[in-house]
């Protein structure tokens, strides 16, 4: 079933849609992997019409990941405490690296070991097995890291 | 008109919904701005409901911005020479920071200046006027840098 993104896209009011690039495969399962676990081996494997989308990527040691936290609940919490510790005073959930926000977006910035074909083999991978890809970028120096104002 | 993201989410066959949570003031106008220019004043204004999830940001000097290239064209280009330079070899879009990908989300640091009630001064920001914004995450030197893989 294809649906028609521009279609949709219009009668959205506003809201964003995106379809998943592909999926991770990890040895961190849902439900048990310790929190802040991350993979030393885990590979993204690309729907393959991305394929060429890979060119080249193995230029890049370090890439961004972000995908979607597909099992995290639909209602955010907008004050959390950091890692549900309740000694810690509450934030704001745009002040912590939660998956419980108001858009699920995950992101992180992993080794990239291999590339072969539609996969990516890369170290640091926080996202559990079975979770959907929404875009890969180099990680930049240039956007990466934050600029010192001006002077004056 | 309020849509039932649960209930679209539901039919849409596993793309991703989001909603935008405020936009971007900024003196870079779309078609005007040059390349790679960051603003060093740009004010990232939320929906009000979010303000609470503002609570205690100004813990944090520099943030993750993650925004939709809303002015990209729909149809991205899975291979592009870097900036648009022909001289250069071409690429796959995953690795490039290229706006004219398949999900256009754009992710760049910046500095934390201000936050004032639903409103964050921020320093380093690319994104145009008007860009809408999907979330906002603390940069973390866990998340945000690659760990080296363990030896052997």
């Amino acid at each position: 079933r294809e649906l028609c993104f521009g279609c949709l896209q219009r009668e959205l009011d506003g809201a964003v849609l995106l379809r998943p690039i592909g999926l991770v495969h990890s040895d961190l399962i849902a439900g048990q992997a310790p929190p802040r676990a991350r993979s030393e081996h885990a590979v993204i494997e690309l729907d393959e019409r991305y394929t060429p989308a890979l060119l080249r990527i193995e230029e890049h040691s370090q890439l961004q990941v972000l995908f979607w936290f597909d099992r995290a609940p639909q209602q955010a919490q907008l004050q959390q405490h950091r890692m549900g510790d309740a000694s810690t005073p509450p934030r704001g959930v745009f002040g912590l690296r939660s998956p419980h926000r108001p858009n699920p977006l995950g992101l992180t910035t992993v080794r990239l070991l291999t590339a072969e074909g539609n996969r990516l083999i890369v170290s640091g991978l926080d996202a559990w097995d079975g979770t959907p890809v929404l875009d890969i970028k180099p990680y930049s120096k240039v956007y990466d890291q934050a600029v010192e104002p001006a002077a004056g």
